[in-house]
């Protein structure tokens, strides 16, 4: 964990304000407390379709080195191949920039309790938040990590030996 | 709300032939009542899969800083996937020429009663025409939006605390 | 009508071996009654999944300003997905070459009847022409027609006003 | 036919170690068969997925004209996707290397009995391996044949005319 | 065989913390057991999502002449669509740096029971680690194998002949 804690690049956060949750404000406060000299660039846009393209303006405007996109996904109506959209655009970005973006997104429906859905957000964004900040510091320590099974929004599956 | 009604930069429409409703006036009107000063430029083809190349030509062509992209859906039959070919299609315009488009396509079904359809059309368009100013004046003023669970076409859901 | 009738440019139709229609015929007769000045370059391809690459080459190597492609469509088994594969060749055709390619593939389920299934894509195959004619002599004049719920095969559904 | 059989170009060949009938070995001889005097360059790779970045390289590096691409499609499970993912990637190798690419895939399940299958197989591939000869040799002779309803591993459907 | 055992070329492996099988260590002894000569690179992402770029990047900047990409798909949820987005992402990988990335991806239900789920993924990422080193040393020496129904993940099928 030394090499995020000392880590001093910039990371770029991407939210909407269609979510009903703040979600960079989580993905703020957890990166300045990870890494306190990462510098934060931050871009809100209208909803999910729209962050591919502000993912790709903070790497080549902002010049962050990584980008945390954060966002809620609708699964109703004809909100269900939204995300598909979304996510192939922040592939083609991160192919375009050879930079990489973590995703972040949850479903309104992952849990029908309110209270147990902020939490789900919460673990997602802050492990994710963590993992974009590996990717800038150092990928290889990722490795340390390969294969145990690790998840966002739930607790770690863990490694199936045999 | 300064920065959109002083804003001078030039915005793009584009609507199609298909459509059972106005959407273009209805659009033209509301971004001539938010922001008198922006130039306008208008671009109507014959259905939504025609919209990506006219989104790009207002861009390169016209030099439109952002461009608001209206037009119907039809779900059923052959045409299920034409919204989602049509949304692609907008998803590379947007990163080959790095200006957003916001889309604001609506679905024939969304009501069943005609009156109450075209509320949600005039709703989610001018919605959109601000936020595609917002991101042609100043697109960091969106940020005091930011997860407040705007919705356009209906009731903002507010945000989700706990 | 009268940029349609003294256009002088060149046009592009594209058809399939596998279609049960000769829509190239039906496309041909069109555009020659309503622009009998207009140049025409055609492609002929064993199936749409073809007909992205003959539309290219009618762009850029015979310089056609617009083309019309036309298919048959199977919905059955293997044959579903297809018609999404061409259509987003098609897309990216048109943002690679930013000249318009109209899009006027039938779908052999259409109707029952074979008469009535030749009537729709008649229908379909001479509005597209004339969208085709227009957006290659002179773009702007389908702003006429916006939001007038034109339909191709079929009767046009009208404008919905409140 | 006269072109086809006097045709002096190159054609690539596809074939994968997934698929459990040597397709390879009915197009070559076809080829042989119909144009002896047309160079062949062969590229076998594990499964379909493989094949778009195989036909790239045979015209590319190969410098072939036209490519015959053949496979088995398995639409069980997990591979539900993958024939779509493989015509998508052929679908982008045609637009970067302006050069057509038959595709003669079948499904494992297009017949229960396996004779039947073959036969199938053996169809298609011949008929798609005159294709693309034809392609290769002479584009515009396709036109003789438009809106015949052509067919691959089953009997031409014909025209169907009012 | 002899290619491959002496083959001196270097290989990438990626790999993901979302997996809960160590698939990179059974990818690494495989490949260092037939082909003890060739260079090893490895990059860990957080999930398959992540994988593409990883591809890119050791093709480009470790430059590896192949990749051989493992990962464990979710099949429910939200996690749907993740394989068809990685395994596009894979393919404009493969079709921008001309280099084949050999997919080895596992879902979590293929067996139910957990030592079979393992030997089936051992299986697969053997077999592919294998065709991975054919492709990197002499692609051609696949064809000794075409059309002979080889499966990764279970036994070989076999050739259907009639």
């Amino acid at each position: 964990m030394g090499e995020v804690r000392n880590c001093t690049g910039r990371i770029g956060i991407v939210d909407t304000t269609f979510s009903s949750i703040d979600t960079a404000s989580i993905a703020l406060k957890e990166i300045r407390r990870l890494a306190s000299r990462v510098e934060i660039r931050r871009y809100t846009v209208p909803g999910i379709r729209d962050t591919p393209l502000a993912c790709k303006a903070l790497i080549e405007k902002e010049r962050c080195g990584t980008v945390l996109v954060t966002g809620m996904v609708s699964k109703k109506g004809v909100e269900k191949q939204v995300e598909h959209q979304a996510v192939l655009g922040i592939m083609w970005v991160q192919l375009q920039t050879n930079r990489h973006v973590v995703t972040a997104f949850f479903d309104e429906n992952e849990a029908k309790e309110k209270s147990k859905l902020y939490n789900i957000v919460v673990d997602r964004i802050r492990k994710h938040a963590l993992n974009a900040l590996k990717l800038l510091a150092m990928p290889e320590s990722l490795t340390d990590y390969a294969g145990l099974g690790l998840r966002q929004g739930s607790r770690d599956v863990g490694q199936f030996r045999v």
